[in-house]
């Protein structure tokens, strides 16, 4: 497959800035482990590697993406702060990441964010500012902070510098276990899964790159098939990471590098959680589970082949867990 | 410290034992990853190292003494099968080990054993046989078992093979992680703690081993003090893993080896549970849980240490786990 045209072919998407960003975190970043079930081997008929990025800092891989981005400003704008919008993990992130590198954060969150999640940013010194639950909202919110403080307004998911830190899991997962038929990571804005096949495409050109995800904000995959980004509306789904829209950065990598996106129900998602957490005994969030889901879903075409599943978070408000879970 | 006398001396406690046991049931366990987590390092004051035998074969320990319990009996034994009584845990891995082994297995369990783990019995191909919970119960019905069957009476925790099985995760956690200053493990009858106590003493003398009980099954705690074993009378406790009293094989090696045991409240147990799960995104049983309730019960002595915890199983009841954590 080529390497994307048109705006993120100005960016520099290179084995080299792969590695420098890989450098350059790895003092703020847990290596995550690589884990193995052989149970889900045999559930799936296939051979899983999980990368569980559940266990990476504050709960998720957006750490990766967090602490590059900030890393690549320079002083005057560091001594300012940064600013974001999220409804969960990148918040998370970005306040500790900020923290440990001695940076302000300010940190608009949609109202109904979970409630770990809040707690989390303070517990590292953000500042919360909420809003409503919608993308205009958040824009909007987002803007007058940036104006009122001169912080620097880092991207979730739309960054060059975000997509490359998300991007080091998939390059530790690569270096880690050879001759990976395919690799699945769950796409929601598209960092990671950018990140994912760019690394792919970089260090094992011969693994196939899937993206999973739910049925309920399906944008990535009408998006894919149009040709052009559709946004998201009224996203439905669980999987509360996932419910956001491409950007134009990660669009074009998705439309290029990823071969195809697989799309599962929510029952579906909850079952794979539910597989994580009772046969290989770890916490999964909503949206790290989906790319299992995607895996048991193509169950026939998977069969056989060494798979790299990227687990990519495991922040659940234990409540919501019950309730799921509950008879 | 001295390794103990009386009838465990006629037994083969060796540091080369343990080496030949590892190489054993090696084919048929899972090397256990060590985790750490820096927030429950900030928390405790210390360093802790987590080995992780949730994540082992049948999501406990267990695995490790019965594979070795089995792969040490002759082929005319191997062809009667094998027996045990066992509330979960050691039902499970009896029936995996057996299976692997090609070894029919006949299991005791308590009629309010676990679901799940009945469950798992019968999957592994196990032969369940129900009695009433109570040791009496168990102890009867076994016998009858082995009178009609001729299957080998294997012993969750109070015989020699099993106990150089269970100390092989302390083995791995003490080749991998240098100069601990000390060793937790959970006590129930005393398998675990005892082999990792023979673990400490041949490969880190200068490691202290620390046992964790459960205010409400404390006959490990009682028996210590008096110097003898009091058997474990109406035990009150979540961690149904350590609810057994110790045995004549198992005790003297407490005494001797074991610096001291902690004891911890349900409450604690459930706490430490939830940091786990939130925390560290992993899956522990009550049972396990115990030694992480211990290091934050002993807090103050432990400040600044690097700690060996084994967690030593993960088979919860997904639905006793939400009741659990349910508001």
């Amino acid at each position: 497959m080529e390497l994307p045209t048109g705006a993120a072919a100005y960016h520099h998407w290179t084995k080299d800035a792969l590695l420098k960003t890989h450098r350059r975190i790895q003092p703020y970043i847990h290596r995550t482990p690589v884990l193995t079930c052989q149970t889900l081997d045999r559930m799936s008929g296939a051979s899983l590697f999980f990368k569980c990025e559940n266990f990476q800092k504050m709960g998720a891989f957006k750490m990766r993406g967090a602490a590059n981005a900030i890393l690549c400003l320079d002083d005057a704008r560091r001594r300012k702060g940064v600013a974001t919008h999220s409804s969960g993990n990148f918040a998370q992130v970005l306040a500790l990441a900020a923290k440990l590198l001695g940076v302000k954060a300010y940190i608009v969150m949609p109202a109904d964010s979970p409630a770990v999640k809040k707690a989390a940013v303070q517990d590292y010194g953000g500042t919360i500012i909420e809003c409503e639950p919608s993308l205009q909202a958040r824009e909007d919110t987002l803007r007058a902070v940036v104006e009122r403080t001169g912080a620097t307004f880092l991207h979730p998911f739309n960054q060059e510098n975000v997509i490359l830190g998300q991007g080091t899991a998939a390059v530790e997962l690569l270096e880690e276990i050879e001759t990976l038929h395919f690799l699945i990571a769950p796409v929601g804005g598209g960092g990671l899964i950018g990140g994912t096949a760019l690394a792919a495409h970089f260090f094992s050109p011969e693994t196939r790159v899937i993206a999973a995800e739910p049925r309920g904000a399906d944008d990535a995959w009408q998006s894919k098939r149009a040709g052009y980004i559709l946004p998201q509306t009224n996203p439905q789904t669980i999987a509360d990471g996932l419910r956001t829209s491409l950007g134009d950065l990660t669009f074009p990598i998705i439309q290029n590098l990823v071969e195809k996106i697989v799309r599962v129900q929510d029952s579906e998602i909850v079952a794979a959680m539910r597989l994580l957490l009772e046969r290989m005994k770890i916490v999964v969030e909503p949206s790290g589970a989906v790319p299992l889901a995607a895996v048991f879903k193509e169950r026939e075409s998977l069969k056989g082949k060494r798979i790299g599943v990227i687990l990519s978070g495991g922040n659940v408000d234990l409540k919501a867990l019950t309730r799921e879970f509950g008879d």
